[in-house]
């Protein structure tokens, strides 16, 4: 079988030695334009230092986690500073990558290509996001304790069912996301999942701002 | 802490125990009139028999499983009756709803109202799930057997780096992903997560149909 999840549990042993990371997202650009937004998007982002794969549903980025948080965040910002309302949905995960596809990335080094290009652009994000500790016990104190993490970094909107709502500028905001997932991997779990649901420009929200 | 994850801990001793289902999930029209197509599809879809609840970034549904899949599903369907490219993201969860809210609808019926107005209405659709058994040493095992059902059921794609794929029409679909979800309950896990994602009349399908 072919699933990623069955073959990891066929290489079991594995599980948690890998440090490859991933994110399979899909951006989503409610406009009649958004074939060219994503494609101008995609080719603004550096993608130099991950594997990347495109389906019909969403694009795969494997490699070294700072890696993979530079691009998703790139090409977010690239495609909301077209001004269209934007939803990104992204699933991040390590430790059972399931094959050693994108391994070769791993030799990357610390420096994020993306973040000197987009640094300085400012944009509000609402979002809610979920961690999966899989195979633990005691997954409900990870969460617990990585929820209490992004209240200290002020991003924290309120819990909501099945979530947990982060909400400010969208740096702050990856910030946030990028320390619970690397937190998250310091407990009993070797494998870490974590969802991202990111609204942006929506007229939803200025009563939140 | 309004997490409801965490809320479920302070009141772990309830897992497993209530049966009340849920659903997050976002749709997505890649469309200019993205707000009138949404409204026109919450409006046709009946949810009289569910806990309902809409913020900015995604929409809540709550109560018993059955309505849960039949409310989601036939607000895909008319959304994707417009003709418009839409995506859905989806989560799904029960065993640890973490409070009462919405626990009054646990006593409706066993009659969708929603599959008469849509059961006719075909629709191929391309999309991915990932099964999250929570709190389960086996959990790779209780993911393996029901992409084994999904195969069964003639709708599994292929499997992709952390998700499985599922195509076809949105009947079979979604009859996939409902005996998928009600079967991962009978594994050691009390707390069953299952994300979604769809797309629909994506220019990027028809290779696949």
């Amino acid at each position: 079988m072919t699933n990623t999840q069955s073959t990891s549990f066929s290489a079991g042993a594995s599980c948690g030695t890998s440090q490859i990371a991933g994110c399979r997202f899909s951006l989503h650009p409610m406009d009649d334009q958004f074939v060219s937004l994503l494609k101008g998007a995609m080719e603004k982002a550096d993608t130099s230092k991950i594997w990347r794969s495109t389906d019909d549903v969403s694009t795969c980025v494997r490699g070294r986690e700072i890696h993979i948080f530079d691009v998703v965040k790139a090409m977010v910002l690239h495609t909301a500073k077209t001004g269209a309302h934007v939803a990104l949905n992204a699933t991040f995960s390590i430790g059972c990558p399931g094959d050693t596809e994108g391994d070769a990335y791993m030799a990357e080094d610390d420096i994020r290509l993306n973040e000197p290009v987009v640094k300085d652009l400012s944009q509000y994000v609402s979002s809610q996001f979920a961690l999966y500790p899989m195979g633990d016990p005691d997954y409900m104190k990870t969460i617990m304790d990585q929820v209490a993490v992004a209240e200290k970094h002020g991003t924290l909107k309120k819990g909501v069912h099945y979530a947990s709502g982060l909400h400010g500028d969208i740096h702050d905001v990856f910030a946030t996301l990028e320390e619970v997932f690397a937190n998250a991997q310091q407990s009993k779990s070797s494998h870490i999942v974590m969802t991202v649901n990111m609204s942006i420009n929506s007229p939803s929200h200025q009563e939140d701002k």
